[in-house]
C-alpha cells in the first residue's frame, strides 16, 4: 500500500512517464532516489506516484503547479545527467505525456 | 516488458486511476479482464497502460478521444457494476484524475 500524491484542487499538471527498464541496476536505484529527492525540492512540485512490476514495466507520474515548473525541471542540470543515463543504460524505451489535470476525486473505504 | 498505449497525436484525454487493492482476489482478476476487454470496444477508447506491484499498489491509465467518451464509459452498465464491486471489495482506496494530454514523445534504444 502506498500513498496518493496530495495534490491541490485542479487545474494542475501531470507528467506521465511509462517505461521498460533494462536488466540489472547500473546505478539506477541510487540515482533514482536522489533524483526523486531533488524533484521534491523544485518550485511547483506537487507530488509523485510510481509503480514498477517485476517485469521492469513501470509508470511514474509527477504532478506540478505549472507547465513552466515542468520545463524548468526538465532542464535542471542533475536531472539532465539522469536523463542521459536513462537513455544510455536504464531504459529499453519510454514514453512521456504532459497533461493538464482538469478534475479529480478519491475514495477511501 | 509491456507496450505503451498507441495513442494518436495530442490532444487526447487520460484517466489516471491510482489504487490500493484489498487482500485476496474476490473475483477481481476475472472481472478486471472482462472490463478491460469491454473498454476496448467503447467509442473513443485509445489504449490503456497498467502496472500493479506486489504490495497491491497500482496505476492504470486509460486514454480516450474525448471527455464525452470518458463520461459515457463511466455510465456503462457493466462498468458501473464493476465500480460497485470495487468500492465494496477490491480497493482500500483509490484516486481518479481526468486529464487532457497536451504533448507527448517517446524513445526506444
Amino acid at each position: 500500500m502506498s500513498d496518493f500524491a496530495n495534490t491541490p484542487n485542479p487545474p494542475y499538471f501531470a507528467v506521465i512517464f511509462t517505461s521498460n527498464r533494462t536488466e540489472g541496476d547500473h546505478g539506477y536505484g541510487a540515482m533514482s532516489d536522489e533524483i526523486e529527492a531533488l524533484a521534491k525540492e523544485q518550485p511547483g512540485f506537487l507530488g509523485v506516484e510510481s509503480v514498477r512490476d517485476s517485469s521492469g514495466y513501470g509508470i511514474t507520474i509527477s504532478y506540478w503547479e505549472s507547465e513552466k515548473a515542468i520545463r524548468d525541471w526538465k532542464q535542471h542540470t542533475q536531472h539532465k545527467i539522469a536523463q542521459d543515463k536513462g537513455k544510455a543504460e536504464w531504459y529499453r524505451n519510454y514514453k512521456v505525456r504532459i497533461c493538464k489535470v482538469e478534475r479529480d476525486y478519491e475514495r477511501s473505504f
